[in-house]
């Protein structure tokens, strides 16, 4: 009953939270959160380009699944830059949230490039990843560049 | 062109690295990798719980889509405790690489679980969702108190 009892005290921190980032109990597990999904998304994109790239052998069945995960992925970030979680351990420049309308373009946009990234790695054909990889990994970089401090 | 360079870059020490973790660059990435999976799950089952333990009003739709990113988290943590990782930044107790089979037999066990979580949270029923919220938190904690130490 322990560990139980522990997930509902978790539970009753979040319900207590600022509604802003309600789901998270407090900024610091906001800025975690979107730093670790993005680090896990960057492992598996990472394996996906060393196929495109040439680096190791192209092995469908591994591209496949690697995409599969990044395309999971991209979608977890973004509900962690609510307002209150841009002081702290992070280098999300003030521009995520003077500037929401345009991180969001970025952000689906990268959502969009990772569904399509899985689709590519789906057709077994290496130029057809190669071209999805360059796609979405340009839109890692057009974000980064724009939201990203050192 | 550089941030596809660098990315193959990342693949090329891939390549190069040991065989037993040659899927990560070195082996704080993969410290850091199954850290960040955990974490990434944790919250979405904190979620969860926080509806099976009635802290938070039942929204199916919400517990199946965290029950799903738990579930497709779950499968992640595993193949990043290769050889070399135990030292470092980590609370992974040395009997994750001395008892291999009873480690594989608790994440088996936790990924079954967060399946049968899937399941339980597109029934729509809060205590066949409670049940299963129950013994997945079960398997966290058996694990947790054999392979993690403080």
């Amino acid at each position: 009953m322990k560990v139980i009892a522990s997930f509902a005290l978790a539970a009753s921190v979040v319900v207590c939270s600022a509604p802003a980032f309600a789901q998270f109990a407090k900024p610091e597990d906001a800025i975690k959160y979107r730093q670790s999904a993005l680090f896990v998304m960057s492992q598996n994109f990472g394996r996906v380009g060393a196929m495109a790239n040439g680096r190791v052998p192209f092995d469908a069945k591994v591209a496949i699944e690697n995409a599969e995960i990044v395309a999971d992925l991209a979608q977890l970030p973004w509900a962690a830059f609510g307002p209150g979680t841009d002081k702290g351990n992070t280098r999300a420049k003030p521009e995520v949230w003077t500037e929401q309308a345009k991180f969001k373009e970025h952000s689906d946009k990268l959502v969009a490039d990772t569904v399509k990234l899985v689709a590519a790695a789906k057709t077994g054909n290496i130029d057809t990843l190669k071209t999805a990889f360059g796609s979405t990994a340009a839109s890692c970089k057009a974000c980064h560049d724009a939201f990203r401090g050192q």
